[in-house]
């Protein structure tokens, strides 16, 4: 650990005389070296890290808990709404849920190493694909500060080193579980830098990390479309983004009007907030007086607002009519916009246009209009029958995810270790020459 | 094809008032349209279309080598070295294997629709992931005209538009090779808009297509370090990027000699100007008397230039002494530069500091070794006991490639149909609503 100590050392002096991006350097080459001991840790050391941070939790409850007092206390002082103090805020079981999240993340099947698609070549070479971690890997995020441990965990298991960035308003928080995750490192072996907090809430040390492509290998932002916006612009390193959730149901004439009804009503109101809530409805002409009136009567009992069409408000005077905006909105919010649309082809061009490629759905008894919606949607998740609010990771069965992906390369949808992983060729030969 | 005339008029108009991103922008909104057609064309009209890109060509070849020989013509003018008239050059041998290729791409099978790792989960919905295409490919290539051929046919094979950029010196060449492509898809009904090729040699239209993210999903660009360096510097489009092949082959005491020899020899001699040409041989001091004496005879008869280590020196004096620059040098020549090093975790931190993370390959018969070098070694291919220069899409059976991407993201290695694609998740229910 002395080589680990020196440079802790060397990166606190950068830091304290002022010199953020000297110092974020610093972070990022103990991030490297780091990154090269995780790449040959087995599942095991990596577990027992991961359970030896459950212990350094639980041990610091206290400490961690008067930290976040302290973030809370300055929170209020400055004014952070009352939404913000209570995604800041820990308590008892928050901490369980966050020492839950190691067992988890420990229980998942570890990806590194998975060999895929071995092959024996004419030649005589036998060719595979075998999954290696990604390397070092930056996440820049806001608030919540168990997204400390939950994203130290994600990139630990799948064997990266990582640095994170955490809002400041946060930062007493997340200066207590940092610690509790490098004590656990260390515990079994593996170097402290493996899982770096930036200590600085100069905001200089988001433009430092983004630009070291020697250091860091994808930047991974969580936080507000225009956070993620500047980061993208910005980052001369990959970024994995996700940016908003305009997300549809298209209501098909040959549906199930009780599934329908499910479908849409669960897609809205079972969670305003989140990014795979419906925010635009669809409906079939021709199923439109059939189910219209009696959605908007459950709608009403969830009170939410309803904006749209001309067509719809023939059916629903009670809705205001929606506006250019509305179609492309998330509303993150009870409003609803509803759009009566001639068949599917209409219904797939609205959210080629308006929608943002994160999850539509179609509520459909025909199996020729369900494959084509599957095959043309260009959409990260496409569902057929049923709800958009299952995208996500633990739904699909990923476990954990470090966020949901609405760019077209690399990690699609909900991304989880597999997502901080890359594949590269393997070849095995007995002496083979190229002829 | 009225709406792809108008569009072609007005793509033309603002090519003839000089409005480079203009025109560039029409271009790329009649590949955004294309792409969509494209996502539902199946296979058998995609491979119809290759097939009738063939037969255009074969045709028009008479036109093809009028405009090569304007192309030759001008390049022997403006000064073009021997080297690049050859890669400009196309005869009928050339043109035979353009026509051959296409029938190979319309052979492999098709990746998009596949769906993998269908299951279900507890909720009741099934889950998988299906891949399927990009949407809009960018390509930035120099000289080989035929390069214009293989891309179209691997994009359109796989289902995305593509956006052809060549070098001016084969402008007259590629756009007789575009009017076959185009007149093949036209045969089949499918958009011409699904390949076109820049019309014109006017800087700023790589500039142009490398900032339209609405319109262009990926940027491929194959060139030179330069180009490349600095299109990923400015693209506002995610890039597939190649940069160089600094290339090791690692010779382990418990190598099999025989088998050393003819690796180490056919990774530098087969072909000098490849990126998976070996560029720096490692030898393990134990070995190093037995095999570099024999080598270098070797070595000699194909009048490779060694350049080495002290400690090479002295078992092959004729060897000069490598530099610091010899270690990251990508000779692409008949250079060769050999260290001897104490133990694979020496070649190993070797290779990390001065490899490109392109290929590498170790010769032992020690399997734990073997083990380690293949988990710790992060190249886009680990090679174990056979030649670097099996690293190539035809010999790990991929079919044609577009290139080899040395990035770790999305791609990694030789990249065939598959790095052309992505995969969404789809989601089958019969009404399942989250709880």
């Amino acid at each position: 650990m002395s080589g680990s100590n020196a440079r802790q050392n060397v990166a606190l002096q950068q830091l304290a005389a002022g010199d953020v991006p000297a110092y974020i350097q610093v972070l990022g080459q103990g991030a490297r070296a780091a990154a090269r001991e995780l790449r040959r840790a087995d599942t095991g050391l990596k577990n027992r890290a991961l359970e030896a941070m459950a212990l350094r939790l639980a041990a610091s409850r206290q400490l961690i808990l008067e930290a976040n007092a302290l973030d809370l206390q300055r929170g209020k002082e400055t004014g952070l709404d009352n939404a913000l103090l209570d995604r800041l805020a820990l308590n008892d079981a928050r901490i369980d849920a966050m020492i839950e999240g190691l067992h988890q993340v420990a229980a998942l099947p570890d990806p590194v190493g998975e060999i895929d698609d071995m092959r024996y070549r004419p030649s005589g070479i036998q060719v595979g694909k075998m999954r290696v971690p990604l390397g070092v890997i930056g996440i820049i995020y806001e608030s919540r500060p168990n997204v400390t441990l939950e994203a130290a965990s994600l990139c630990l298991k799948s064997g990266n080193a990582c640095l994170l960035r955490g809002g400041s308003e946060a930062s007493a928080s997340n200066a207590a579980i940092s610690s509790c995750i490098q004590e656990g490192l260390a515990d079994v072996g593996l170097p402290p830098e493996s899982v770096q907090v930036v200590a600085t809430t100069d905001r200089a040390a988001v433009g430092a990390m983004i630009s070291m492509p020697d250091y860091v290998d994808v930047i991974i932002p969580r936080g507000g479309k225009s956070l993620i916006e500047r980061i993208s612009r910005e980052a001369t390193v990959p970024v994995i983004k996700h940016l908003d959730g305009v997300c549809h149901v298209y209501i098909d004439t040959t549906a199930d009007p009780a599934k329908a009804m499910a479908i849409a009503v669960n897609a809205k109101t079972h969670r305003y907030g989140t990014c795979n809530t419906m925010e635009t409805l669809l409906v079939d002409a021709p199923i439109a007086d059939i189910v219209l009136p009696e959605l908007a009567r459950a709608y009403a009992e969830h009170s939410v607002e309803l904006r749209g069409c001309e067509r719809t408000r023939a059916l629903l005077p009670q809705a205001t009519l929606a506006t250019e905006e509305d179609w492309s909105a998330e509303y993150l919010a009870p409003i609803l916009a509803i759009k009566v649309v001639d068949g599917m082809d209409e219904a797939i061009q609205h959210i080629e246009q308006y929608g943002s490629h994160h999850t539509d759905a179609i509520v459909t008894q025909d199996i020729s209009l369900a494959r084509r919606f599957m095959a043309e949607v260009d959409s990260s998740s496409v569902i057929v029958n049923a709800s958009t609010r299952f995208a996500d990771g633990f739904e699909y069965g990923l476990g954990a995810e470090i966020g949901i992906s609405t760019d077209k390369l690399h990690a699609r949808g909900p991304v989880g270790l597999e997502g901080l992983t890359t594949q590269k060729y393997v070849v095995f030969g007995d002496g083979q020459v190229r002829q």
